[in-house]
């Protein structure tokens, strides 16, 4: 019975993407864990980047200042 | 001190709805547990079909194919 | 389809007690939410009260102290 | 390599406080246990109040009682 | 920067499985969203079946039911 | 009502350094957003370094690499 939780920035994800995540995240719990596709879940959270924290400040930030 | 976290799909549940399921989930962990109400918290979080991955595919597809 | 996460302290939980609480709050969403049992998973994990910390302390000095 | 989830209510919190809080709670995390800021991640969940459930009602309907 | 939380029973997973988890899900992470690994953190959690709840019972009951 | 968790690799954190840890974000929580330190949670999970992926890998493998 997994539960995953994929927690990612919003960066525009596309539906397609989301789909491919959970069929590819499926498909390997399967394979190598034997899991059953129907108790399998998977939640996708996607975060503001002002609401992510990396390296001691803000992901808006951090972006501003790699480029 | 009990944390709960309720994950669901976003289909418009009232807060009618979240206040019962509050009051419910509570006066369960206080009769079970013995636990304080002012220290128990619940989160419910609402998730788009789209983020919601099951059976290796999005609940948005996983509904439309049910039909 | 939903995901439910109950954080406790670890005090000697009873698997009848687990039990009832999982049965209980299963109730609560089929009945209030129209959820399906089978696609409903509730996690309950036991957390050392060295490890959680209420009001500025840990639960295990905050315990010591409300004797 | 910390992840910290601080789930708190949607209450109009600026940028600045979250570089705050996001600042302090890594710096806390490399004093404490020499963790690395670059492996540091903190993300930050925003609770509508009708969604935060405390004491046995929704905080929103709490917080009307307190006035 | 991806963090991703993996929940599934305590069933004697092996090191092994454990790593072509956290490998694949990388890779599908890189792939489909161009995520650096180098900020890819993949936690699993290993619950005691007696702490999952599944369709209203503990998982321990449930398959001792389903054999 | 703040809930914060903090999700470190298991390396024999004292109880004093989690005492510190959690005496310091509640402080932080209550300076910066005027929380109220009886309602703010703290939880601190340890998490084996077989369980924590990163860059690809569990963590013990990344360590040794590292050496």
């Amino acid at each position: 019975m997994p539960y995953v939780n994929v927690r990612i920035t919003k960066d525009g994800v596309t539906r397609e993407q989301k789909q491919q995540i959970v069929a590819e995240i499926t498909a390997t719990l399967v394979r190598v864990l034997n899991k059953k596709p129907e108790q399998t879940h998977i939640v996708i959270d996607e975060i503001d980047t002002d609401n992510w924290g990396f390296a001691g400040m803000l992901t808006t930030e951090y972006r501003a200042r790699a480029k």
